[in-house]
Protein backbone atom coordinates (compact mmCIF):
# COMPACT_ATOMS: atom_id res chain seq x y z
CA UNK A 1 0.00 0.00 0.00
CA UNK A 2 2.06 3.15 -0.97
CA UNK A 3 1.95 5.49 1.77
CA UNK A 4 1.82 9.19 0.93
CA UNK A 5 2.84 11.34 4.01
CA UNK A 6 1.84 14.91 2.69
CA UNK A 7 -0.96 17.09 4.76
CA UNK A 8 -4.34 16.50 2.96
CA UNK A 9 -5.01 19.66 1.75
CA UNK A 10 -1.63 19.20 -0.75
CA UNK A 11 -3.64 15.42 -2.12
CA UNK A 12 -6.66 17.21 -2.66
CA UNK A 13 -5.11 19.58 -4.32
CA UNK A 14 -3.00 16.55 -6.43
CA UNK A 15 -6.80 15.29 -6.89
CA UNK A 16 -8.30 18.12 -8.03
CA UNK A 17 -5.77 19.14 -10.52
CA UNK A 18 -6.21 15.54 -11.71
CA UNK A 19 -2.70 14.33 -11.33
CA UNK A 20 -4.51 11.60 -8.43
CA UNK A 21 -7.07 9.29 -9.77
CA UNK A 22 -6.94 6.38 -7.95
CA UNK A 23 -7.87 5.03 -4.81
CA UNK A 24 -7.30 6.59 -1.64
CA UNK A 25 -6.35 3.66 0.63
CA UNK A 26 -2.82 4.82 2.32
CA UNK A 27 -2.85 8.26 1.66
CA UNK A 28 -3.35 11.15 4.06
CA UNK A 29 -1.13 9.96 6.77
CA UNK A 30 -3.78 8.88 9.58
CA UNK A 31 -6.21 11.49 8.64
CA UNK A 32 -9.87 10.79 8.78
CA UNK A 33 -11.34 9.60 5.11
CA UNK A 34 -15.03 9.76 4.51
CA UNK A 35 -18.11 8.21 2.40
CA UNK A 36 -20.16 11.07 0.13
CA UNK A 37 -23.46 11.03 -0.13
CA UNK A 38 -25.19 14.21 -1.81
CA UNK A 39 -29.12 14.51 -2.40
CA UNK A 40 -31.36 17.14 -2.93
CA UNK A 41 -32.34 19.20 0.04
CA UNK A 42 -36.10 17.61 -1.33
CA UNK A 43 -34.75 13.96 0.22
CA UNK A 44 -32.46 15.32 2.79
CA UNK A 45 -34.53 15.93 6.09
CA UNK A 46 -35.47 11.99 5.54
CA UNK A 47 -31.62 11.20 5.18
CA UNK A 48 -30.08 13.29 7.77
CA UNK A 49 -32.81 11.57 10.68
CA UNK A 50 -32.24 7.97 9.27
CA UNK A 51 -28.60 8.84 10.12
CA UNK A 52 -29.55 10.46 13.46
CA UNK A 53 -31.34 7.05 13.93
CA UNK A 54 -28.86 4.83 12.37
CA UNK A 55 -25.36 6.07 14.07
CA UNK A 56 -23.50 2.94 14.07
CA UNK A 57 -23.85 2.29 10.05
CA UNK A 58 -24.24 5.93 9.38
CA UNK A 59 -21.95 8.21 11.19
CA UNK A 60 -22.16 11.58 10.18
CA UNK A 61 -19.26 13.79 10.45
CA UNK A 62 -20.30 16.80 8.25
CA UNK A 63 -23.21 17.50 6.40
CA UNK A 64 -22.96 21.08 3.91
CA UNK A 65 -25.23 24.01 3.72
CA UNK A 66 -27.85 23.65 0.91
CA UNK A 67 -25.98 24.60 -2.37
CA UNK A 68 -22.48 24.72 -0.73
CA UNK A 69 -19.73 22.16 -1.30
CA UNK A 70 -17.29 23.37 1.48
CA UNK A 71 -17.17 20.98 4.32
CA UNK A 72 -15.81 24.09 6.51
CA UNK A 73 -16.46 21.50 9.71
CA UNK A 74 -13.57 19.23 8.52
CA UNK A 75 -11.92 20.38 5.83
CA UNK A 76 -12.48 24.33 5.23
CA UNK A 77 -11.93 25.11 1.72
CA UNK A 78 -12.04 22.10 -0.04
CA UNK A 79 -14.32 21.26 -2.68
CA UNK A 80 -16.82 18.37 -2.54
CA UNK A 81 -17.34 18.81 -6.46
CA UNK A 82 -13.48 18.25 -7.14
CA UNK A 83 -11.80 17.14 -4.65
CA UNK A 84 -12.33 13.65 -4.46
CA UNK A 85 -10.81 11.12 -7.52
CA UNK A 86 -13.99 9.56 -8.75
CA UNK A 87 -17.46 10.22 -8.59
CA UNK A 88 -20.71 7.69 -9.29
CA UNK A 89 -23.79 9.76 -10.41
CA UNK A 90 -27.19 7.95 -10.00
CA UNK A 91 -30.68 8.86 -11.64
CA UNK A 92 -33.83 7.87 -10.04
CA UNK A 93 -31.37 4.97 -8.00
CA UNK A 94 -29.33 3.74 -11.23
CA UNK A 95 -25.85 4.80 -12.03
CA UNK A 96 -25.96 7.41 -14.86
CA UNK A 97 -22.34 8.32 -14.80
CA UNK A 98 -18.81 8.01 -13.25
CA UNK A 99 -16.98 11.17 -13.57
CA UNK A 100 -14.03 12.61 -11.89
CA UNK A 101 -15.05 15.92 -11.83
CA UNK A 102 -18.60 16.46 -10.67
CA UNK A 103 -19.35 20.49 -11.04
CA UNK A 104 -20.84 19.72 -14.16
CA UNK A 105 -23.70 17.68 -11.90
CA UNK A 106 -23.72 20.44 -9.38
CA UNK A 107 -26.89 21.92 -8.09
CA UNK A 108 -27.65 25.11 -5.66
CA UNK A 109 -30.38 22.62 -4.19
CA UNK A 110 -27.78 20.00 -3.04
CA UNK A 111 -26.65 18.69 0.43
CA UNK A 112 -23.32 16.70 0.64
CA UNK A 113 -23.15 14.66 3.63
CA UNK A 114 -19.74 13.05 4.85
CA UNK A 115 -19.63 9.80 6.34
CA UNK A 116 -17.14 8.12 8.98
CA UNK A 117 -15.44 5.12 7.35
CA UNK A 118 -13.79 1.64 8.53
CA UNK A 119 -10.12 2.84 7.38
CA UNK A 120 -10.52 4.94 11.00
CA UNK A 121 -11.64 2.31 13.28
CA UNK A 122 -9.07 0.38 11.41
CA UNK A 123 -6.72 2.28 11.84
CA UNK A 124 -7.59 2.28 15.82
CA UNK A 125 -7.26 -1.35 15.41
CA UNK A 126 -4.18 -1.90 14.31
CA UNK A 127 -2.66 0.75 16.51
CA UNK A 128 -3.84 -1.46 19.17
CA UNK A 129 -1.41 -4.11 18.13
CA UNK A 130 -4.34 -6.28 15.93
CA UNK A 131 -3.43 -7.67 12.73
CA UNK A 132 -5.77 -7.27 10.06
CA UNK A 133 -4.44 -9.78 7.17
CA UNK A 134 -6.97 -7.87 4.17
CA UNK A 135 -4.59 -4.52 4.95
CA UNK A 136 -1.60 -6.46 5.19
CA UNK A 137 -2.45 -7.92 1.61
CA UNK A 138 -3.70 -4.85 0.12
CA UNK A 139 -7.25 -7.05 -0.33
CA UNK A 140 -10.65 -5.63 0.85
CA UNK A 141 -12.75 -6.83 4.18
CA UNK A 142 -16.02 -8.91 3.65
CA UNK A 143 -19.39 -7.50 3.79
CA UNK A 144 -22.89 -8.75 3.93
CA UNK A 145 -26.38 -7.84 4.17
CA UNK A 146 -27.81 -8.52 7.61
CA UNK A 147 -31.07 -9.66 9.12
CA UNK A 148 -31.20 -6.66 11.07
CA UNK A 149 -33.12 -4.23 10.04
CA UNK A 150 -31.94 -0.36 10.69
CA UNK A 151 -34.85 2.18 12.30
CA UNK A 152 -36.77 3.48 9.06
CA UNK A 153 -36.49 7.21 8.64
CA UNK A 154 -39.19 9.05 5.72
CA UNK A 155 -37.86 7.79 2.37
CA UNK A 156 -35.70 5.42 3.85
CA UNK A 157 -35.60 2.11 5.04
CA UNK A 158 -33.19 -1.45 5.01
CA UNK A 159 -31.04 -3.60 6.47
CA UNK A 160 -27.84 -3.11 8.14
CA UNK A 161 -24.78 -3.92 5.94
CA UNK A 162 -21.74 -5.01 8.19
CA UNK A 163 -18.04 -5.59 7.03
CA UNK A 164 -16.13 -8.77 9.03
CA UNK A 165 -12.77 -9.13 10.75
CA UNK A 166 -11.80 -12.61 11.50
CA UNK A 167 -10.19 -11.47 14.99
CA UNK A 168 -7.86 -13.92 17.26
CA UNK A 169 -9.74 -14.71 20.90
CA UNK A 170 -7.50 -13.24 23.09
CA UNK A 171 -7.73 -9.73 21.31
CA UNK A 172 -11.39 -9.62 21.14
CA UNK A 173 -11.60 -7.26 24.17
CA UNK A 174 -9.14 -4.85 22.91
CA UNK A 175 -10.48 -5.14 19.12
CA UNK A 176 -14.15 -3.66 21.14
CA UNK A 177 -12.56 -1.05 23.08
CA UNK A 178 -9.92 0.39 20.52
CA UNK A 179 -12.92 0.54 18.16
CA UNK A 180 -15.55 2.04 19.99
CA UNK A 181 -13.56 5.24 20.91
CA UNK A 182 -14.28 6.15 17.84
CA UNK A 183 -18.60 6.42 17.21
CA UNK A 184 -17.79 8.74 14.05
CA UNK A 185 -16.16 5.58 12.21
CA UNK A 186 -18.92 3.28 13.16
CA UNK A 187 -17.50 2.43 17.05
CA UNK A 188 -17.71 -0.85 18.41
CA UNK A 189 -18.83 -3.88 16.61
CA UNK A 190 -22.67 -4.55 16.37
CA UNK A 191 -21.60 -8.25 16.78
CA UNK A 192 -18.97 -11.19 18.17
CA UNK A 193 -19.56 -15.05 16.91
CA UNK A 194 -22.29 -16.94 15.17
CA UNK A 195 -22.91 -15.33 11.77
CA UNK A 196 -26.00 -17.10 11.52
CA UNK A 197 -27.69 -15.05 14.46
CA UNK A 198 -27.12 -11.75 12.16
CA UNK A 199 -28.66 -13.67 9.09
CA UNK A 200 -25.97 -14.36 7.68
CA UNK A 201 -25.55 -18.14 6.63
CA UNK A 202 -22.06 -18.83 4.91
CA UNK A 203 -19.04 -16.70 6.28
CA UNK A 204 -17.13 -18.18 3.27
CA UNK A 205 -18.72 -16.06 1.11
CA UNK A 206 -19.60 -12.40 0.90
CA UNK A 207 -22.25 -10.27 -0.36
CA UNK A 208 -19.16 -7.77 -1.17
CA UNK A 209 -15.63 -7.70 -0.84
CA UNK A 210 -13.07 -10.45 -0.74
CA UNK A 211 -13.73 -13.79 1.52
CA UNK A 212 -11.88 -13.38 4.89
CA UNK A 213 -8.97 -15.76 5.88
CA UNK A 214 -9.28 -17.36 9.23
CA UNK A 215 -7.11 -18.63 11.27
CA UNK A 216 -7.13 -21.46 14.54
CA UNK A 217 -8.76 -19.46 17.21
CA UNK A 218 -10.11 -16.53 15.34
CA UNK A 219 -13.72 -15.50 15.55
CA UNK A 220 -15.66 -13.46 13.04
CA UNK A 221 -15.90 -10.06 14.60
CA UNK A 222 -18.80 -7.38 12.57
CA UNK A 223 -19.04 -3.98 12.46
CA UNK A 224 -21.67 -1.74 10.98
CA UNK A 225 -20.41 -0.89 7.50
CA UNK A 226 -20.72 2.57 5.47
CA UNK A 227 -22.09 0.62 2.64
CA UNK A 228 -25.84 0.96 4.29
CA UNK A 229 -26.43 4.63 4.13
CA UNK A 230 -25.57 4.13 -0.09
CA UNK A 231 -27.33 0.89 -0.30
CA UNK A 232 -30.84 2.59 1.66
CA UNK A 233 -30.13 6.02 0.04
CA UNK A 234 -30.14 3.80 -3.61
CA UNK A 235 -33.07 1.25 -2.53
CA UNK A 236 -35.65 4.83 -2.61
CA UNK A 237 -34.94 5.35 -6.04
CA UNK A 238 -34.13 9.42 -5.07
CA UNK A 239 -34.21 11.17 -8.77
CA UNK A 240 -30.82 12.99 -7.99
CA UNK A 241 -27.89 11.35 -6.17
CA UNK A 242 -23.89 11.88 -6.33
CA UNK A 243 -21.50 9.43 -4.40
CA UNK A 244 -17.61 8.91 -3.74
CA UNK A 245 -16.73 5.76 -6.58
CA UNK A 246 -15.83 2.94 -4.01
CA UNK A 247 -12.33 3.31 -2.41
CA UNK A 248 -12.37 6.52 -3.70
CA UNK A 249 -12.64 8.58 -0.62
CA UNK A 250 -12.95 12.42 0.82
CA UNK A 251 -9.45 13.03 2.27
CA UNK A 252 -10.61 15.50 5.97
CA UNK A 253 -8.64 17.40 7.50
CA UNK A 254 -9.17 15.86 10.64
CA UNK A 255 -6.62 13.16 12.62
CA UNK A 256 -8.08 10.17 13.22
CA UNK A 257 -6.81 10.20 16.65
CA UNK A 258 -9.10 13.53 16.75
CA UNK A 259 -11.71 11.56 15.92
CA UNK A 260 -11.62 9.67 19.49
CA UNK A 261 -15.17 10.37 21.31
CA UNK A 262 -13.16 9.94 25.26
CA UNK B 1 -36.29 15.47 46.99
CA UNK B 2 -39.18 13.12 46.42
CA UNK B 3 -37.87 9.40 45.28
CA UNK B 4 -40.71 7.58 42.71
CA UNK B 5 -39.19 4.45 42.26
CA UNK B 6 -42.18 2.95 39.88
CA UNK B 7 -41.30 2.63 36.42
CA UNK B 8 -41.38 5.46 33.92
CA UNK B 9 -44.65 4.00 32.73
CA UNK B 10 -46.78 4.29 35.58
CA UNK B 11 -45.44 7.67 36.38
CA UNK B 12 -46.31 9.22 32.56
CA UNK B 13 -49.97 6.92 33.44
CA UNK B 14 -50.20 9.93 36.34
CA UNK B 15 -49.19 12.70 34.27
CA UNK B 16 -51.14 11.82 31.88
CA UNK B 17 -54.55 11.33 34.24
CA UNK B 18 -53.20 14.49 35.78
CA UNK B 19 -52.48 13.77 39.06
CA UNK B 20 -49.14 14.26 38.68
CA UNK B 21 -48.74 17.80 38.21
CA UNK B 22 -45.60 18.90 39.37
CA UNK B 23 -41.57 18.93 38.25
CA UNK B 24 -39.79 15.75 36.90
CA UNK B 25 -36.60 15.90 39.76
CA UNK B 26 -36.27 12.38 41.46
CA UNK B 27 -38.86 10.58 39.75
CA UNK B 28 -38.42 8.23 37.21
CA UNK B 29 -35.88 5.79 39.45
CA UNK B 30 -32.50 6.62 37.30
CA UNK B 31 -34.16 6.67 33.92
CA UNK B 32 -33.16 8.96 30.83
CA UNK B 33 -35.25 12.31 31.63
CA UNK B 34 -35.48 14.45 28.40
CA UNK B 35 -35.91 18.50 27.13
CA UNK B 36 -38.78 18.52 24.31
CA UNK B 37 -38.79 20.51 21.49
CA UNK B 38 -41.57 20.59 19.24
CA UNK B 39 -41.33 22.14 15.55
CA UNK B 40 -43.38 22.19 12.55
CA UNK B 41 -41.62 20.22 9.60
CA UNK B 42 -40.96 23.42 7.63
CA UNK B 43 -38.23 24.47 10.68
CA UNK B 44 -37.38 20.60 11.31
CA UNK B 45 -34.44 19.94 9.09
CA UNK B 46 -32.63 23.29 10.08
CA UNK B 47 -33.19 22.28 13.84
CA UNK B 48 -32.07 18.80 13.22
CA UNK B 49 -28.85 20.25 11.09
CA UNK B 50 -28.09 22.38 14.28
CA UNK B 51 -28.36 19.38 16.97
CA UNK B 52 -25.89 17.55 14.40
CA UNK B 53 -23.62 19.99 14.24
CA UNK B 54 -23.56 21.13 17.65
CA UNK B 55 -24.13 17.85 19.68
CA UNK B 56 -22.66 19.08 22.89
CA UNK B 57 -24.97 21.22 23.78
CA UNK B 58 -27.98 19.44 21.50
CA UNK B 59 -27.46 15.63 22.66
CA UNK B 60 -30.51 14.26 20.39
CA UNK B 61 -31.98 10.58 21.82
CA UNK B 62 -35.06 10.96 19.55
CA UNK B 63 -36.93 12.42 16.85
CA UNK B 64 -40.29 10.97 15.84
CA UNK B 65 -41.69 10.78 12.74
CA UNK B 66 -43.59 14.02 10.87
CA UNK B 67 -47.22 13.71 12.70
CA UNK B 68 -46.56 11.38 15.76
CA UNK B 69 -46.28 12.17 19.00
CA UNK B 70 -44.90 8.49 19.56
CA UNK B 71 -41.34 8.40 21.06
CA UNK B 72 -40.84 4.65 19.57
CA UNK B 73 -37.52 4.63 20.68
CA UNK B 74 -36.98 5.14 24.02
CA UNK B 75 -40.46 5.14 24.93
CA UNK B 76 -42.84 3.03 23.03
CA UNK B 77 -46.77 3.82 23.94
CA UNK B 78 -45.97 7.15 25.14
CA UNK B 79 -47.60 10.43 23.73
CA UNK B 80 -45.52 13.06 23.98
CA UNK B 81 -48.88 15.75 23.92
CA UNK B 82 -50.45 14.26 27.23
CA UNK B 83 -47.02 12.86 29.33
CA UNK B 84 -44.79 16.05 30.31
CA UNK B 85 -46.68 17.38 33.38
CA UNK B 86 -46.35 21.01 31.49
CA UNK B 87 -45.87 22.35 28.18
CA UNK B 88 -44.99 25.84 26.66
CA UNK B 89 -46.56 27.12 23.62
CA UNK B 90 -44.70 29.39 21.76
CA UNK B 91 -45.93 31.77 18.82
CA UNK B 92 -43.64 33.42 16.65
CA UNK B 93 -41.05 33.14 19.25
CA UNK B 94 -43.21 35.00 22.09
CA UNK B 95 -44.77 32.39 25.18
CA UNK B 96 -48.32 32.37 23.85
CA UNK B 97 -50.05 29.30 26.33
CA UNK B 98 -48.54 27.25 29.22
CA UNK B 99 -50.42 24.01 29.47
CA UNK B 100 -50.85 20.67 31.03
CA UNK B 101 -52.33 18.86 27.84
CA UNK B 102 -50.97 20.08 24.60
CA UNK B 103 -53.33 17.78 22.46
CA UNK B 104 -55.76 20.60 21.56
CA UNK B 105 -52.31 22.37 19.75
CA UNK B 106 -50.81 19.51 18.16
CA UNK B 107 -50.76 19.47 14.42
CA UNK B 108 -50.21 16.77 11.92
CA UNK B 109 -47.02 18.66 10.68
CA UNK B 110 -45.26 18.54 13.97
CA UNK B 111 -42.05 16.81 14.88
CA UNK B 112 -40.88 16.42 18.36
CA UNK B 113 -37.26 16.26 19.05
CA UNK B 114 -36.19 14.55 22.37
CA UNK B 115 -32.59 15.76 24.26
CA UNK B 116 -30.70 14.23 27.06
CA UNK B 117 -30.27 16.33 29.87
CA UNK B 118 -28.32 17.03 33.01
CA UNK B 119 -29.80 14.71 35.42
CA UNK B 120 -28.19 12.10 33.41
CA UNK B 121 -24.44 12.83 33.96
CA UNK B 122 -25.25 14.17 37.00
CA UNK B 123 -26.46 11.04 38.35
CA UNK B 124 -23.14 9.80 36.40
CA UNK B 125 -20.85 12.25 38.58
CA UNK B 126 -22.73 11.42 42.32
CA UNK B 127 -22.68 7.98 41.50
CA UNK B 128 -18.63 8.76 40.55
CA UNK B 129 -18.60 9.85 44.24
CA UNK B 130 -18.82 13.82 43.56
CA UNK B 131 -21.14 15.79 45.68
CA UNK B 132 -23.45 18.30 43.62
CA UNK B 133 -23.95 20.94 46.46
CA UNK B 134 -26.88 22.13 44.54
CA UNK B 135 -28.49 18.79 43.85
CA UNK B 136 -28.68 18.01 47.79
CA UNK B 137 -29.66 21.34 48.89
CA UNK B 138 -32.58 21.21 46.03
CA UNK B 139 -31.55 24.48 44.08
CA UNK B 140 -31.04 24.98 40.72
CA UNK B 141 -28.02 24.68 38.86
CA UNK B 142 -25.98 27.91 37.71
CA UNK B 143 -26.34 28.96 33.50
CA UNK B 144 -24.64 31.21 31.53
CA UNK B 145 -24.84 32.04 27.62
CA UNK B 146 -21.00 32.20 26.67
CA UNK B 147 -18.95 33.83 24.23
CA UNK B 148 -18.97 30.76 22.24
CA UNK B 149 -20.78 30.86 18.85
CA UNK B 150 -22.56 27.44 18.39
CA UNK B 151 -22.09 26.07 14.47
CA UNK B 152 -24.85 27.77 12.53
CA UNK B 153 -27.49 25.64 10.71
CA UNK B 154 -29.88 27.35 7.95
CA UNK B 155 -32.30 29.86 10.18
CA UNK B 156 -30.48 28.50 14.11
CA UNK B 157 -27.59 30.47 15.41
CA UNK B 158 -26.82 31.87 18.56
CA UNK B 159 -24.61 31.50 21.89
CA UNK B 160 -23.78 28.36 23.41
CA UNK B 161 -25.29 28.47 26.86
CA UNK B 162 -23.89 26.36 29.55
CA UNK B 163 -24.26 24.74 33.67
CA UNK B 164 -21.50 25.09 36.14
CA UNK B 165 -20.70 22.96 39.10
CA UNK B 166 -17.95 23.61 41.56
CA UNK B 167 -15.91 20.23 41.57
CA UNK B 168 -13.26 19.88 43.89
CA UNK B 169 -9.20 19.73 42.12
CA UNK B 170 -8.77 16.51 43.63
CA UNK B 171 -12.14 15.26 41.23
CA UNK B 172 -11.14 16.88 38.31
CA UNK B 173 -10.23 13.88 36.26
CA UNK B 174 -13.61 11.87 37.61
CA UNK B 175 -15.61 14.49 36.20
CA UNK B 176 -14.24 14.58 33.02
CA UNK B 177 -14.33 10.36 33.03
CA UNK B 178 -17.76 9.96 34.48
CA UNK B 179 -19.91 12.08 32.01
CA UNK B 180 -17.58 11.89 28.85
CA UNK B 181 -19.45 8.52 28.64
CA UNK B 182 -22.92 9.77 28.62
CA UNK B 183 -22.47 12.02 25.27
CA UNK B 184 -25.93 11.80 24.80
CA UNK B 185 -26.56 13.83 28.16
CA UNK B 186 -24.37 16.88 27.02
CA UNK B 187 -21.07 14.40 27.67
CA UNK B 188 -18.07 15.68 29.16
CA UNK B 189 -17.17 19.68 30.11
CA UNK B 190 -16.83 21.92 27.54
CA UNK B 191 -14.29 23.89 29.83
CA UNK B 192 -12.57 23.80 33.26
CA UNK B 193 -11.28 26.78 35.19
CA UNK B 194 -11.56 30.38 34.47
CA UNK B 195 -14.73 31.79 33.47
CA UNK B 196 -13.36 34.69 32.14
CA UNK B 197 -11.99 32.50 29.10
CA UNK B 198 -15.81 31.82 27.94
CA UNK B 199 -16.79 34.99 28.38
CA UNK B 200 -18.46 34.68 31.99
CA UNK B 201 -17.60 37.70 33.64
CA UNK B 202 -18.73 37.16 36.98
CA UNK B 203 -18.87 33.68 38.26
CA UNK B 204 -20.91 34.70 40.91
CA UNK B 205 -24.00 35.87 39.33
CA UNK B 206 -25.84 33.47 36.85
CA UNK B 207 -27.85 34.57 33.96
CA UNK B 208 -30.16 31.73 34.70
CA UNK B 209 -30.59 29.36 37.93
CA UNK B 210 -29.11 29.96 41.27
CA UNK B 211 -25.32 31.32 42.31
CA UNK B 212 -23.30 28.03 43.27
CA UNK B 213 -21.42 27.73 46.23
CA UNK B 214 -17.37 27.23 45.94
CA UNK B 215 -15.30 25.48 48.93
CA UNK B 216 -11.55 26.34 49.13
CA UNK B 217 -10.15 24.17 46.74
CA UNK B 218 -13.49 24.16 44.24
CA UNK B 219 -12.42 24.57 40.44
CA UNK B 220 -15.85 25.98 38.34
CA UNK B 221 -16.76 22.98 35.91
CA UNK B 222 -18.54 24.09 32.73
CA UNK B 223 -21.03 21.54 30.32
CA UNK B 224 -22.85 22.23 27.43
CA UNK B 225 -26.49 23.11 28.43
CA UNK B 226 -29.84 22.10 27.31
CA UNK B 227 -31.01 25.69 27.29
CA UNK B 228 -29.03 26.53 24.17
CA UNK B 229 -31.34 24.65 21.86
CA UNK B 230 -34.60 26.04 23.19
CA UNK B 231 -32.86 29.45 23.23
CA UNK B 232 -31.33 29.32 19.79
CA UNK B 233 -35.06 27.51 18.36
CA UNK B 234 -36.91 30.89 19.73
CA UNK B 235 -34.37 33.39 18.71
CA UNK B 236 -35.08 32.99 14.88
CA UNK B 237 -38.85 33.34 15.77
CA UNK B 238 -40.52 29.91 14.54
CA UNK B 239 -43.92 30.46 13.89
CA UNK B 240 -45.00 27.94 16.41
CA UNK B 241 -43.33 25.65 18.86
CA UNK B 242 -43.81 23.35 21.80
CA UNK B 243 -41.34 22.87 24.89
CA UNK B 244 -41.42 21.27 28.44
CA UNK B 245 -42.12 23.96 31.14
CA UNK B 246 -38.45 24.58 32.88
CA UNK B 247 -38.03 21.24 35.39
CA UNK B 248 -40.96 19.66 33.58
CA UNK B 249 -39.17 16.87 31.40
CA UNK B 250 -40.52 13.74 29.71
CA UNK B 251 -39.31 10.56 31.17
CA UNK B 252 -37.99 7.94 29.24
CA UNK B 253 -37.79 4.27 29.78
CA UNK B 254 -33.90 3.78 29.10
CA UNK B 255 -32.17 3.54 32.43
CA UNK B 256 -29.07 6.44 32.29
CA UNK B 257 -26.81 3.54 32.42
CA UNK B 258 -28.06 2.42 28.99
CA UNK B 259 -27.34 5.88 27.95
CA UNK B 260 -23.47 5.36 28.31
CA UNK B 261 -21.52 5.34 25.17
CA UNK B 262 -18.80 2.59 26.20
Amino acid sequence: MPIDSRHPREIRADIRRGTLAGTTAGLGAGHVQANLAVLPREQAYDFLLFCQRNPRPCPLIEVTDVGSAEPVGVAPGADLRTDIPRYRIYKDGALADEVTDATPYWRDDLVAFLLGCSFTFEWALMDAGIRLKHVERGGNVAMWRTSIECRPAGAFHGPMVVSMRPIPAAQLSKAVTASARFPGAHGAPIHIGDPSMIGIMDVATPDWGDPQEFAPGDVPVFWACGVTPQAVALASKPPFMITHSPGHMFITDVPNSALAAL
